[in-house]
């Protein structure tokens, strides 16, 4: 059981170091942790936000659990060697092309959203996003036209095959979903009536439906779906979208449960290769007080023992051990408590 | 003052007929409206969502005041053929670059949203999208790769000058907005941290702010910007961003208000002319009930009046009758009353 861990910048060595003490709490059989540099961090030390060394280890383990990157002083550097890079890097060399967001409400959370309680207290929701993909991965560049106009360029594309992995991943999801005997659902989200990538989206998502026969699959304009998780997100099962679409939607749907100090996710390659993280990001603001909340750190490790490992009895336990600590009222200054970094990690090994 | 009159599909007459009224009691001089067909009421008439003669009338016009298009029965035509393309259609013929989305709760009507009424209460914010570039109107197309795999892909892109000319409808609108001696403020949406377009977007924002000092320029990702919608809305003056990233946050931005019922706005062109249409779309479930709520097209024809012929007072005096019939309880189905189209229409007239 080969995990590395790659803290990153900001808050991100903190809350990594709670999430690796829960790990080492559950007695894994050959539980091997290897550290590696990324981001700002790696770019200090290697010159490079994804060095070499940090990909070998990624690619001789089984898993990652992130921390975060980003650090606005490093702002100035040209875009390649900007901290967010390793994030980007990672998912395309790695073919981390499935990203599952959870987004739901902890029972007695309701009120740390904007959104009003009975909206907010009925999302439970799933976005999985397109990683490797869309306009992020699409040829690009800055160009001066004939008549010495300057342009910025992108090329948005998805081919057949990246669509239909990404499909199965999110009917699967749904699939996986289903409750009270009600088989899950899925909304395919994209721009068809703009977008001929879209339309090609659209038509691979019907294609793929045929082998889901259970789960129902609607389709929504991007500019509905993002009314419609204000309006009414509890309405949403399972969201499947592209990369660009889904960077946004994911991070709307985050901010509506209120509570981003405990949203995991988890970046999935074909097989059990994953790659997982907190939503919240390196937060310089309180990096190195002790008071950075490291629960979504420790939900990521959970879903890095479903996912890559098949440990689901281990995974629930830790959740267990989240949910308890939060009833009980350990919690961070994000949720509104006092409890600090080490206590919560604390907290939560104690209830495993 | 000519002004064109495209009513469109679904509720599009109904509440554009009581816009007309509005215009019509205001005794303006030499006021000419001019009838013509969009959507799938031209489709059907004319065998094309936009026809030559809809847009000859549009050209020897001053301003468009537009109902909705779009009609689901539809859906099985060619993209081209569809309703909505008369909307793509009628901003590249017109030049309608500049889109400009208020949203902003109407006292009283707080608890419309599904945001806490102290967080929604403090909606009062611009979108100034910009129309007629990105990946809306680039080259796109469907292929057969060489190892033969479809692909559906879109061109983004943005000129200098296309970003420049939407910096300034920006800044201007900032500079609009001072408020108790506190000069606007403008916030850039962009993804520079992934987009060659979204670098030259921001380097323009950049270069055009010195020409406003006054005005506050930031910059935003789009993710982190759909975040900040729902953590805080309120804290947002003007925003200024792309055709796609507007597409989605406008559409976000509306549903915070609640009332979509209410929202109007205006999509502009260099010069004095322009089109004004409610924000809510053609309706289909209610069409033809006499139970649409007209306000947001008479708010767009306030707009029209505004923008396309200087008439402030005249605006201003439809915005009271509007904000006093609301205040008076005279509410259509969607903001929680009983009144129907003509009533509310009766309504505004009588308080002009
Ligand atoms: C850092 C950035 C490139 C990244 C993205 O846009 O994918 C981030 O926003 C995310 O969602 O993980
Ligand atoms: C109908 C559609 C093409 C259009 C757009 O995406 O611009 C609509 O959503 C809008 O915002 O006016």
């Amino acid at each position: 059981m080969r995990i590395a861990v790659f803290a990153g910048d900001g808050i991100g060595p903190e809350v990594t170091a709670q999430a690796v003490r829960v790990l080492q709490a559950l007695d894994l059989p050959g539980l091997e942790l290897v550290e590696g540099d990324v981001g700002g961090a790696a770019y200090r030390k290697h010159g490079h936000p994804l060095p070499p060394e940090t990909l070998a280890i990624a690619r001789s383990s089984e898993a990652i659990l992130f921390g975060a990157v980003g650090d606005f002083t490093l702002d100035h550097l040209e875009r390649a060697l900007r901290p967010e890079q390793a994030v980007l890097g990672l998912r395309k060399e790695l073919g981390l092309f499935a990203n599952l967001r959870p987004a739901r409400v902890f029972a007695g959370l309701e009120d740390l959203s904007t959104l009003r309680p009975d909206v907010a207290g009925r999302i439970d929701l799933l976005i999985v996003r397109e990683l490797n993909g869309d306009v992020y991965f699409g040829e690009k560049g800055m160009r001066t036209l004939d008549d010495g106009r300057r342009q910025g360029w992108d090329m948005m594309s998805y081919a057949e095959d990246e669509v239909r992995r990404i499909a199965h991943a999110g009917f699967k999801a749904a699939q996986g979903r289903a409750r009270d005997g009600q088989p899950g659902k899925l909304c395919s989200v994209d721009k068809a009536n703009v977008l001929e990538t879209s339309q090609l989206w659209r038509d691979v998502m019907i294609e793929v439906a045929k082998d889901y026969p259970e789960v129902a699959l609607t389709h929504m304009y991007v500019d509905n779906a993002a009314m419609q998780l204000v309006k009414d997100p509890g309405a949403f099962d399972v969201i499947v979208t592209g990369n660009l679409f889904g960077d946004i939607l994911s991070d709307q749907a985050s901010m509506c449960v209120g509570s981003i100090g405990l949203l995991a996710s988890a970046s999935l390659a074909e097989g059990s290769f994953g790659l997982y993280e907190p939503i919240h990001g390196s937060a310089p603001d309180i990096a190195g007080q002790g008071i950075a909340n490291p629960m979504a750190t420790i939900l990521s490790a959970a879903m890095l023992l479903r996912h890559s490992f098949g440990l689901e009895e281990q995974a629930a336990r830790i959740e267990a051990a989240v949910a308890g600590a939060l009833a009980d009222g350990v919690k961070g200054g994000d949720l509104g408590g006092s409890a600090g970094t080490q206590e919560i990690g604390d907290a939560i090994v104690a209830r495993l």
